[in-house]
């Protein structure tokens, strides 16, 4: 299965299932996920380091993390779960996992900045998350 | 090693670790525990059944199982991470675990009565999550 497309669809979806006014029925998949998860170097000159993070930014951090859920669910048929701790600050933790194994995990510092230089990577990154989890699953399962 | 005992050590040494103030001085290490975490049934019935739960109590609920993560580290040397989500509802989820291996993880719901019936029951939980995340290690660590 081409872990890219999926995890790519699978976010989507989730960011869609959210906009409940449907602000954004005219966006193109492309444009929502560049204007959610993509700033350019000049961009983050102009957010501060230290910042307070809003609620709406935890949650698009969080819908990276369950779009790894949730595309591998769609893998492997196995349920799993996403634990996401921030603190206002802007640091923080996020772990997948399922049963006893630990999928996925990652810790946050300035998330207020978290973002992708240019929307491939975004993509890389699903895919490398995705593909990990299901290494590590196959690894593990087995015990 | 015992750990029981090691439990109820590391658990009220971290209690006392966040007596700013020394408010807990005079109180003995059962009177700490009971007044933090044991509830009668009476007690109970007091508290409502949905509420919101305040910083203080998820707090309290978090030393539950960072006492198991400290403790685990003094048994095996390993760093492991708690992190824990919870609404202002009082659901929630905390996972602690290791590298790749889960080592204890636990859902809420109604948080805000989280509580146990006697002091030793609590004892009974925390020695039977440090000992299970020992052994889910021995299990997992060699892969």
């Amino acid at each position: 299965m081409d872990h890219r497309k999926l995890y790519v669809d699978t976010l989507i979806g989730q960011i869609r299932a959210l906009d409940q006014f449907g602000t954004w029925v005219n966006k193109s998949d492309e444009d929502l996920l560049i204007e959610k998860y993509v700033k350019s170097k000049e961009d983050l000159k102009n957010i501060p380091i230290i910042a307070d993070i809003d609620e709406m930014q935890i949650q698009d951090i969080r819908l990276i993390y369950q779009a790894v859920a949730l595309a591998f669910e769609k893998i492997t048929g196995v349920m799993c779960s996403v634990v996401m701790e921030m603190s206002h600050e802007g640091f923080g933790r996020v772990v997948v996992y399922t049963g006893n194994i630990v999928l996925c995990t990652k810790s946050f510092k300035d998330a207020h900045r978290f973002s992708f230089r240019e929307l491939d990577k975004l993509k890389d990154e699903g895919e490398k998350l995705l593909t990990k989890a299901c290494d590590i699953y196959e690894k593990y399962k087995n015990l």
